[in-house]
């Protein structure tokens, strides 16, 4: 499988219809250089208003008492679990098949945060509240809900379901935890503030390097008394680090730049499903977006279409169709996310480009 | 105690006699991006020429096979722990009362990563070969030594002596683990190369943001076998982030600008204890440093101390004696590190400085 070099020929391309547009690393540093402030001063160690401030500010946006700021969503997530686990001194924890937690942490929140998973629901659908009710047959401690499920095309449950889910959790004592890492596109899916949706749980995780473009970067957000319990978790993982002011900066300015623009890529992500949908072979997953990333199945001869879609990058520049995270028999599957780079053209003009690559590639697509 | 307004003070100075001369934000970001060629491209998950040539480039330094960089050593060190257990199938290590796994971590190595800590030595004084085989009466998996020992006053064991100590645990079958926090230091004080006093060990931590001015960001060096063995842990505790590019730019430039002024910061610091032992009530710990750092015990009424010591401070911008880290009824206890910040002053530029501090504070010092 030549995924390499297709790899190689959608990093070299000048426009891409999805993802934001890349940045060098010397253009980075030297925009945050000049994002900042002389007299900000350095962090350390999780003190200094350069950190305190934006944390505040992003509790504020959420409508949440206190927040900490760390390194990573995988520290992040399993130590709230961790937290509510110690409370509630049960170790179950219920989550979806397509958690973050349960793919791609190597079971870390069992290995080292010794927590115990409890299913909830079905891999390719949204948790329901019976489902929640289910997974309760253990002693949760909290469950986990993923707004929007990354790994399911960005969907999202009903609100009023989320709502009856919020209700239930609570009466039982059971902490609803939120991986939110992409919770900045959900605002315009629900039509509900940040904070409208983030008072449906009891702690909530977001990431700024995903919608928002930053380096690397999570937090955490709580009840004061919640984020106060995370300060010795941070240390004991590590996340505590001597400064993280480039990653505090780039998030910052990240959210700035970005937070506003969700709700039209959103719109733009619902034009894009609808005009791939037209070409042979192509399903976006959902069929029609809830936010502004779904996922794609083309069905193909994979190897075929690596081959000819590389060479169609390689001539024009231009990159549709990302590198597929899964290749079958017949099909292969790719994740989209509209990002700023969809501004380097006007709809019409992508239209053409999507048109033109359904013809030059329609030899190696299944109808 | 007034010690937030000493501190104050101590940060207002224009000069100061310990450590690295201070950079805002800004400049350290202008600095960087100055520092990074057009072409470099960003670091991806721990892959990448950026990231892999900075590990290649320490590895060799160290004689090491492989090395891993990571955002903190509060990660680091337990990790290569529980990969010595994971391999002995022993949950025991050895490790020093003044260790910063058992002071500043919260005891992360026993509640999240599920290791048994045997003691190690006695608290004031470097370990020894008996105390090693003292504390091998448990089934030890590895032993934790640190060179320099930070909290000692930057002690090292004689060379002899560890050599005789990393044979020993060779014979038996014992991982040696090195906390080479401030590893930079030991050349000079040994006479030997980074590699020759790596090689005494079986796993090392580096770190690059004390001696060497970085922003945060630390190292595992070891085999090949032990560096594949850190990438699984590595992603569990969070440490993989989607991008480290600040951290290791900023590590490789404090590399290339101050590893070669070590060996003149620990000639500086044996002439800074000389001349502070000189006053009345003070003393270092050593007498005679054996790197560029050491601690300092001041006999005084602390709270006279910090007033006039702060006054001091207001009116002459300059430096001498760091915020203490321990008060008595009688002392302050503070650490002296050398660093790029005495170069802004010739020694007999400092000495007239100390002299002057001497008698100006005479009231308020014990003789």
């Amino acid at each position: 499988m030549n995924i390499d070099q297709y790899r190689a020929a959608f990093r070299a391309c000048t426009l891409n219809i999805s993802r934001h547009k890349p940045e060098s690393i010397k253009t980075t540093l030297q925009r945050l250089a000049d994002a900042t402030s002389d007299d900000e001063q350095i962090d350390n160690y999780g003190s200094g208003e350069l950190i305190e401030a934006f944390e505040r500010e992003v509790a504020a946006l959420l409508g949440k008492e206190a927040a900490v700021f760390m390194p990573s969503g995988t520290m992040a997530q399993p130590m709230a679990l961790r937290i509510w686990a110690d409370l509630a001194r049960s170790d179950y924890v219920a989550l979806h098949a397509t958690s973050h937690l349960a793919m791609h942490e190597h079971n870390s929140y069992q290995v080292l945060w010794q927590l115990k998973g409890c299913e909830l629901g079905e891999p390719h659908r949204v948790p329901l509240l019976a489902d929640l009710q289910s997974a309760a047959r253990n002693p949760l401690a909290a469950i986990l809900l993923e707004l929007p499920m990354r790994e399911i095309g960005g969907q999202l449950p009903e609100w009023e379901e989320l709502v009856k889910q919020s209700q239930w959790a609570r009466e039982q004592g059971i902490k609803l935890h939120m991986d939110g890492a992409r919770l900045w596109q959900c605002p315009a899916a629900y039509d509900k503030s940040l904070a409208e949706i983030a008072a449906l749980f009891d702690s909530v995780y977001v990431s700024f390097y995903k919608d928002l473009g930053g380096i690397a970067g999570a937090m955490l957000l709580g009840s004061s008394d919640f984020i106060e319990r995370t300060k010795v978790w941070k240390r004991r993982v590590g996340g505590n680090l001597y400064a993280l002011f480039p990653y505090i900066i780039a998030a910052r300015e990240g959210l700035a730049q970005h937070l506003d623009t969700l709700p039209q890529r959103r719109l733009q992500a619902r034009w894009l499903a609808e005009q791939l949908n037209r070409l042979p072979g192509f399903n976006t997953w959902p069929a029609v977006p809830q936010t502004n990333m779904f996922r794609l199945r083309i069905r193909c001869q994979p190897e075929a279409f690596l081959t000819e879609g590389e060479q169609w990058m390689q001539q024009h520049k231009v990159a549709l169709i990302p590198p597929p995270y899964r290749s079958d028999e017949d099909a292969i599957h790719c994740e989209i996310n509209i990002g700023d780079a969809f501004d380097a053209l006007s709809e019409d003009e992508w239209a053409d480009w999507i048109k033109k690559f359904g013809q030059e590639m329609a030899g190696v697509l299944k109808a």
